[in-house]
């Protein structure tokens, strides 16, 4: 048994549990944070003071790489996938799923990796070439191919929280990857729900709306041959913006390459648009697609949601998901659109 | 028509729209701040510069009152019932429901006040007498009351946002309800939630939760002859709270004098446990309970959730509704269990 498996052995295991009410599962990561002087509301960072691991020559300070790009196999590399060194979620060891009372739980259980954009430092995706935000993307589609073939993982999140606003805690320009045994309920709400309009009206509730968008263009912000870029008619956030492809197709890994520079060229113009409009926001991007062990489904269709932080979250939001949001996503449109890039 | 009204009418009429896949409503009020300069990320407020229209003496500088109490009906008031000068809905004007295309949305009819809970312009919870706690939540039950005669109201939600963390804006002590024409999704899954239980067992969940929570003991904070409040078994947020009544009620409203006395004196010590632990966080506090136009229901049972702002709010939460909570609830329970009050 080496080392680092003796010190991970030593960490208290990670616990998921189940609100009965809601079916909501939660991680208890009880590793990181966990007494109330650990939460530190304003943390001092030193910035550009220390070596950040991430950048180019720091391969060695890392966790093992789990997958790179590196064009003619030199040492240089364009994207690299490492396993976070703080996961919130552990690879070994089974489910372990049992009940206490009401209650059911089971082991953290899954995978957090780390997906580093880039070598530079700190760059904003709209400053990547398309053909490196491509390489990201890909990059994505490999791991989620790796860790589909287990199948004790039901859902991999690939997400990016860009600024400290948006929960960023590392500078380096990354995005990050949690193989889930479970479906995160917002996932499972929308998964439910275009099921229903499946099952009525025998058509994808996605491939509807974005036929309804690209007609009434308002809410309309870019549009490709295989992509478009709406902000949705009904959004939580000002400038919510989505990105879907315009044919059916309910798993991003299933994408092909047209689709995949597609949606590198749209991410690219989108973030440089966003941060044109909103002065360089936080914002988080969530990849939202069906859960791994599923076969294609004709109901659900896989988009890249974007969220800028721009307002405070008022507070009661959090116990209701009911949101008031400012700004008409038709006039958000109407800016985007009209933003250089 | 009075120069008030005309005011009122040359704003934009909040919109509630619905996300077609989730159900999800979203007011789009476009009132409030709509443009990109308007979100100004880090706002300078004057500070105990300006003169508090929330404060006694400057009653005249508030908009109408809708309710106060005024021991011995003296110009002197413990509670103040006020609109809100810019509120997120309006009450004048019907629904208005109507579709577009795929799209469902309706007017944003509805109330919005504010519930002024002291006349001393910033204080805690934790330090007004218990006497002073009964009156805000007698004030709640009785704008519920009055507003619930409304048919077009279907949920009224009470919530306190303390603190800027949690989205609070403004600093006089209070706290805030919005009567909706809609119930909010989370609530909405509660009840949803709730009513499966109920149809399998013929039991209520949350009342099955709390004999069992009792019972164990772990995750009890306080017990009172008609109260108890719990971290929750799988909590989204560390140290977040649940404060619930011990008998099946389904409806705030229906609250008794004793049960209100109850949940005063408890709310009081659970806020200073919270504060002398967690060294005065921000928070919010959001009463869940039953939809007004429904009868008592055999399977739902309001509490009121208390959620303690410690952690930056990880991006992608929001995009999944999946939470990685740092402290377990049973060490939360251990923490303010033991700590003065």
């Amino acid at each position: 048994m080496s080392a680092a498996t003796v010190a991970g052995k030593l960490r208290a295991v990670p616990e998921i549990r189940k609100d009965p009410v809601t079916g909501r599962w939660v991680i208890i990561s009880s590793d990181r944070a966990r007494h109330p002087e650990d939460f530190v509301r304003d943390p001092v960072r030193p910035k550009g003071m220390t070596i950040c691991p991430f950048c180019a020559g720091n391969e060695d300070r890392t966790p093992p790489e789990l997958l790179s790009y590196r064009p003619n196999g030199g040492p240089e590399w364009r994207v690299r996938v490492i396993s976070n060194k703080f996961p919130a979620l552990r690879v070994e060891g089974d489910l372990g799923r049992s009940g206490d009372g009401l209650y059911d739980r089971m082991n953290g259980i899954g995978a957090h990796e780390l997906i580093i954009e880039t070598p530079q430092h700190c760059i904003s995706l709209g400053e990547l070439s398309e053909k490196q935000i491509e390489d990201i993307f890909w990059a994505f589609r490999d791991r989620v191919l790796d860790l589909r073939r287990d199948s004790r993982l039901r859902y991999i999140l690939l997400f990016k929280n860009h600024g400290e606003a948006a929960g960023g805690t590392l500078e380096h320009t990354h995005s990050q990857l949690m193989g889930l045994p479970v479906v995160p309920i917002s996932v499972q709400e929308e998964l439910d729900g275009a099921r229903r309009h499946f099952e009525y009206k025998e058509r994808c509730i996605y491939c509807d709306m974005l036929r309804q968008e690209l007609q009434d263009g308002s809410r309309v912000v870019l549009e490709s041959d295989h992509m478009v870029a709406i902000q949705p008619y009904a959004p939580r956030f000002p400038f919510e913006t989505w990105l879907a492809p315009k044919a059916h197709i309910s798993h991003f890994e299933n994408s092909d390459a047209a689709l995949i520079a597609n949606l590198a060229w749209m991410l690219r113009i989108m973030v440089r648009k966003l941060e044109r409009v909103l002065e360089l926001p936080a914002y988080n991007m969530v990849l939202h697609s069906s859960p791994v062990q599923e076969s294609p489904l004709a109901w659900y269709h896989w988009h890249l949601e974007i969220i800028p932080r721009l307002t405070r979250i008022a507070g009661f939001e959090w116990g209701t998901g009911f949101h008031i949001n400012p700004t008409p996503p038709e006039e958000a449109a109407q800016f985007l659109r009209d933003a250089v890039s």
